[in-house]
């Protein structure tokens, strides 16, 4: 094997963890000697042992001398486990291969410095392109404290999200909404409009596949949620906030909190709405690291507006519908030249469907 | 070597024709003695050798007993050359292996019977699917004397071709502006709306590409398109035809053909407009057997709502415009469940862009 196809494993690996370690990130090990595999683990949830850790712990020999490959720089400081590197220390590890630097800032080559000090052959930069992609959402989180924001729609090839009378249900197949489910679960949380939950009255949970479910975010300036909303029901399965501004009736607030849901008071921006950016903050602030926005259309557009919005993923089914609801209304775009720029990841099939992934910006 | 990758390589053989054998079908043929390729051939442009005979007479070594392997029926009348089964016959080729009857009405099996009749072997239904695929085209045009209509436009994600004051160049990368290109060049006439004409100044040819210049059909019921207009030049390369209605100024139409520009009178349809359905059927009698409609949105939009395109061909681009005009405009659709439905055949990038082909219906 080449060096590299040990880190495409604890890359592999570090997957496993996907929607299970946030605000953590993912992350994979593999320790090598003789050119065989004896240990490999993963940071299987948030709180529990660190790949590093498990790697060491499931190995079938003696890890002295052995080189160890770690998707990210291995951390330093006392969290909810003891510092990983303590470990990689106290067991030996001749020579760690590190894809990518941990950007937190009590880390950030810390690591690195303490090992090298120790003796150890260190280096960085090993598949350091994937390394980073893989963990983009705790890239960004750890760097601004703001989660990273993923806008997704299912929409007919020519644009549509639903008729022009607002019929809508359902554009996508099947297929495709169980991958919506799936989305669902690899976010920390999931956000829609009122609008939508006065419309289409959704659960947004991903019941349709096996995964946590996320928080769910309604943005409600008015506080136009009907009380027996099903977003409001399953609080124990999945918490829902209601972002409303300080113009909300205090009464109906108080309603919604005997509930036992959440109600954020945000402050407006100069249309009288919930502040977009403001509640990304203070979703960052509780450990939200990431976001599904879902809808509807006016939702969308006000995060792509904003430039608000990291990702996006669109279903495109093949339909038309002509004239309709558009996915993504005014953008306040008159020149072509300034539209807004979107990189094309993954694109794939799911069902008759087809989905693309990219980037904005 | 199987028996279908023979048809594969006829197939393979057949698609060099793409653009130069309309309003003949491409063909591919081989032959094939003791598991060895002795011969091959295509039908490489309209009024040429038809595929069988160009095998037979690149064959290295006697045909007599081979096997021919041949992606549509072979021919038993007289076009342009003599018919293929005579020359089938007269070779003593000793079994035929046929793709798909031809669907002409002076075929459609009777060149099978022939064959049989003169105790060849000859079995049909080899790889079916793919040899009807092929010719499309052809099927379509010699089954109704219609042509097979493409609808081409580029857009962004969204569905937008341009911003609501119409500023439109370009949505697509120069990557995707050769593929549209080459299209023209597979297709016997591209079309456009006068309004088009008037905004972009388009030349319609298929100059960024080796290969044919199409037709150029300019649907233009009031007849404003200028004289100047780049699309009436360089009619030696490529000739237009205006189709208008019989309300169109007398003089204008005088004007055009004085130039040697085409004008054909189609009737009105209800809104006044040149009938697009009496307007394909008057191309079909010109043996034109294809046609590509690239807009703008009210031209596309007209050839989806009538239910008159059999292909769709998007190209999207990895951008947002938001509020502007989109590629599809009123179908007419209230009720998703009853969406213009596609069948996406092949998803591919096109540069930085996406290429979205689709059946329609």
């Amino acid at each position: 094997m080449l060096e590299e196809d040990y880190m495409k494993q604890a890359l592999r690996l570090a997957r496993r963890g996907l929607g299970k370690t946030s605000p953590n990130p993912m992350v994979g090990a593999v320790i090598v000697k003789d050119n065989r595999i004896i240990g490999q683990g993963y940071h299987r949830h948030f709180g529990g042992k660190h790949a590093e850790v498990n790697a060491i712990e499931n190995a079938r020999e003696d890890v002295g001398g052995a080189t160890m490959y770690v998707s990210l720089e291995p951390c330093c400081h006392y969290g909810k486990t003891p510092p990983c590197v303590d470990a990689v220390i106290k067991n030996n590890i001749g020579k760690v291969v590190i894809g990518t630097l941990d950007p937190h800032p009590e880390m950030n080559g810390r690591s690195v410095e303490i090992l090298k000090r120790q003796g150890i052959e260190t280096s960085v930069g090993m598949l350091e392109k994937e390394c980073c992609s893989l963990n983009e959402v705790y890239f960004k989180y750890i760097t601004t404290g703001v989660p990273l924001v993923t806008v997704k729609f299912a929409q007919t090839l020519d644009g549509r999200i639903a008729t022009a009378d607002g019929n809508s249900q359902w554009i996508s197949s099947p297929t495709s909404q169980r991958l919506a489910h799936k989305l669902r679960s690899h976010n920390d949380a999931v956000m829609a409009g009122v609008g939508t939950v006065l419309v289409d009255n959704p659960q947004l949970t991903a019941r349709l596949v096996r995964g946590r479910n996320p928080s769910r975010v309604i943005l409600d300036s008015r506080l136009r949620v009907p009380l027996d909303a099903k977003v409001l029901s399953n609080q124990e399965l999945a918490p829902t906030i209601i972002a409303t501004t300080p113009t909300a009736d205090n009464e109906g607030v108080a309603a919604l909190r005997r509930m036992g849901i959440e109600v954020l008071i945000v402050s407006q921006d100069e249309s009288g709405r919930v502040d977009l950016k403001k509640l990304l903050k203070t979703l960052g602030k509780r450990e939200i690291s990431s976001v599904l926005v879902e809808g509807g259309a006016e939702t969308i557009t006000s995060f792509l507006r904003l430039n608000l919005a990291d990702r996006l993923v669109a279903i495109v089914a093949p339909k038309l519908l002509g004239k309709g609801i558009e996915a993504v209304g005014n953008l306040n775009i008159t020149d072509v030249n300034k539209a807004l720029k979107l990189s094309f990841e993954r694109v794939y099939r799911s069902g008759e469907d087809i989905v693309v992934e990219a980037r904005v910006g």
